[in-house]
Formats: structure tokens, sequence, C-alpha cells
């Protein structure tokens, strides 16, 4: 394989430590080139800019990798990529993160982060989304680091279909403390969600999302469980989201006609 | 079963023709609240908003229907709905749209109709998103009306589990041109993005989302299929984006730690 072209993004920005990380650990492996949001992106999903213009800028951010931030969302971020930055070249890895904070059960649904790695393997491109199961501005990277070399190493070497997307999820440990991978099925759970409900200066009421995320523990088989148990959860995801196991059960639908 | 308690939200906000159809069927079935954004929403994905206030502000705009618009995304509606306005009720089914334009195929993972509806079905609430193949402001939702009746209907006497999700799409004919309603798969298909470069007034470049979707025709089982063969497409969908046929082929990762 000649050096691979690898396309960092994430939904915390730019900016944030965790894409320094993955940047850090992608340019051992290839050619990088970083298209990421010009700002926090968090709880974006799979939103895309339709009714406004996206703005590029070109960035000198990290050591001689070619970056640019952009005004849209992280999906937009990828969409950008494919068709401006990287038109007419082949993109052999996505990744994506390192996020700050979960993305592992039903997080994968509001996280900007792995929709933008889904957005890459929706074209074909094979993608990982990496995250950090601490959401704080300064977290230690240094685990996922490690580990992120492991499975980008992996991944590259991966010679199956191409659109493969990995949801990574690393608990908050140590390199020592980790036990090791653990590939996972999509654990559930629920969000525990209580909106703040305040007054503005003018005597307004606004709401203010807030929560609490409550995982169901007892599935062995589940990313939940894993990190729970010190392992390193990924759960090869995709977007076909047909519930094929309901389908008989909606046949009555069609006599309906 | 006493009256039932119905939800009804949208993507294309509160004053859009889609919504006032959708509104005018479910009042046949039972209590209708309405909680939908204050303005167009479209491809918002599961988005959620997390960094700003959400305003909420009563309005009354459907007979006698008990209506809020707030100023969030699609998914905020339905968090407010259950926490706030619906606090300690149990909501028996809720209704997304009716959308205009499609969200077959791929189109589900950047829809805010059926992400509103998703957010729904995994809190527990039977959910179905309706879509109609007509982007056009004044399309013609009758024959929407008169399918999305028979569905409503039907799903309101399923007794399965609960928190089911149904993504039904219409095509954009009469009611004697469909020829019925068939529960199919989520089809394959790409977008063919094309991002409209131009100039500002001040000089600056920026850029701006556009494209056309090409789905995959010959999968007799997809909804693809159904809508170009004039079928209403019927697609059971679920927040489990887990790719269990790949995981086999990912087990080799776990041998890395």
């Amino acid at each position: 394989m000649s050096k691979p072209l690898i396309l960092v993004t994430n939904d915390d920005g730019i900016e944030s430590k965790g894409i320094k990380s993955l940047v850090e650990v992608a340019t051992k492996f290839g050619e990088v080139v970083v298209v990421a949001p010009d700002g926090p992106q968090s709880g974006q999903g799979h939103a895309i800019t339709l009714v406004s213009p996206i703005r590029i800028r070109k960035r000198k951010i990290f050591n001689g990798v070619e970056s640019y931030e952009c005004s849209g969302t992280p999906v937009d971020a990828v969409k950008l990529a494919k068709n401006i930055m990287l038109k007419d070249r082949e993109i052999d890895l996505c990744l994506s993160g390192i996020n700050h904070g979960s993305n592992a059960s039903l997080n994968i649904i509001y996280s900007g982060t792995m929709s933008a790695a889904m957005e890459a393997s929706m074209k074909g491109i094979n993608a990982i989304g990496f995250s950090l199961l601490d959401y704080s501005k300064d977290a230690d990277f240094s685990a996922s680091k490690y580990y992120a070399e492991k499975l980008i190493g992996s991944m590259l070497e991966y010679q199956g279909p191409k659109g493969k997307l990995l949801n990574v999820n690393i608990p908050k440990l140590s390199i020592e403390e980790i036990k090791g991978i653990k590939v996972c099925e999509q654990g559930e759970g629920t969000w525990d969600e209580e909106f703040q409900e305040s007054l503005d200066p003018r005597g307004e009421t606004y709401y203010w999302l807030g929560g609490r995320f409550v995982g169901e523990k007892q599935n062995l088989k589940s990313d939940i469980w894993a990190l729970e148990n010190n392992y390193i959860s990924v759960v090869p995801s995709h977007h076909n989201l047909t519930d094929y196991a309901s389908m008989d059960s909606f046949v009555y639908l069609e006599d309906n006609s």
C-alpha cells in the first residue's frame, strides 16, 4: 500500500485537545488532511447546513499538516473534504475525534463525532470515531493515543469491503488499567433529561437541556458493559436503520391498502 | 382503549402545510398536542440544542388543538413535550411530518422529521414519520392524509412492544394512482453533492450545499423500489446502529491489545 491518505475531523472544533491528539497519531501512518468545524458542534447529530452558506478557512495549527476549519457541522466538514479539498483523491481512512465524552450506547445517535465518521462510511470510506469518557477540556489522551494507534494500524490493514464504520469508546483510565479491546454491540440506555427552567433578564422564561445518561449494564455483549469493566469498546456500526426483526410484525399494514 | 394521546411534531415548522394536514388526521383518533419548531429545521438530523436556551410559545393555530412552537430542533421539541408539556402523561403515539420531501433510503439519517419520531421511539413511544415526495410548500397532501389515516388507525391497534418506529414515504400521486402500502427495508443510495462556490458582496468565498439523491432501484425489498413503483413505503426502523453482520470481521481487533 502506498502512503495512505487520512482525513481527520471532529465535533469539538479544530482547537480542541482531542483532535490534536488524533492528528499526532494519524501522522505516523500517512498523509493527513484536517477539515474540522471552527467551534464546538457537540450534539449536532447528522445535521447538515442547508439554509445558509459555509465558510472555509485554511489554518496553520498542526505541524506541517494541511488543515482547514469550516463554519458548518461535522457532517458538512466531511462533505467539504470529499468534494472540495480532497476532490478526485481517494481517502483511505477517515478519523473523527478524539471526542471529549462518551459516544457509547445511544449517544451515537446524537453524536457529531460519529455522524462525521458515518458520513465518510456512507461515501465508501472506512471510518473510525474515537471518544474518551472524559468531558473535560484538558482530558488526558495518553491511553487514547496508545490504543488509537493500534486500531488505526489494524484498520489500515483491513481488506474487507469499504465503508466500514467503528464506534470506539475509551474508558477514563491509564494504559495499565485498561484491560484491552472488546468488539461489542450498541448497548441500550436512556437519557434521564432535566430541563432547567429559568427567567432571562427581561423576565421571559427559557429552558436549558440537561440530564444524565443511564446505561443498561447487564448485557455482556454491549459497549456499556465493556466500558464499565475497563475495556475499550469497538462497535461496528452502519447507517441501515431497518428494524429487520420487526418487519414481519408490520406486514399487516399492507392489508390495509 | 381510552381516547389516545397523540403528540404531533415535524421539521418544516409549525406553519407548514404538512403538519396542518397531519393534525387534521390525528384529531380523528384522540387528543392531539402539537409541539413543533417555530421555523424550518430540515436536515437537522438528530441535533439537540446544548449550548443555548430554548424558548416555548403557546400558539392558537390549529382549531382547538393545544399547540406550542419552540426555538430548538425537532428532537428538542419531542424532549420538551415529554418533559414539560406532557410531563406525567402517557403518550400513545408520536406523529412527525408530514414532511415536504422524501425521507426514504439514507435520507432518514439527515432527516429532522425522522429524528423527532426516533427520539419518541427511544423513549418507548410508538412513532410514525410521514414524508411526501414533493418539496413544494403547497404540495397536495390529500393522498397522504388518506393513507396516514389508515396507518395511524392500524398503529393505534398494534399490540406489540412499545417504542416501534415507522418511516413512511408517500409518492407524489393521487389516491387512485397509489397501488397500496409495502413494508420495506431501507434502500441504498448516495447523495451526488455539489457545492455552489460563490463570492459574497465583500468578495469572500462561500460554499452552499446542493446535490441530487441517487437511489439504488434494483432491490425489490427496498423503499426506493416501492416508491418508484407507486407504492407507499413503510420501513420499520430503530436506533440500534450495530452492524451485526460485520462483528465477526472485526474480532481480530481484540487480539491487538
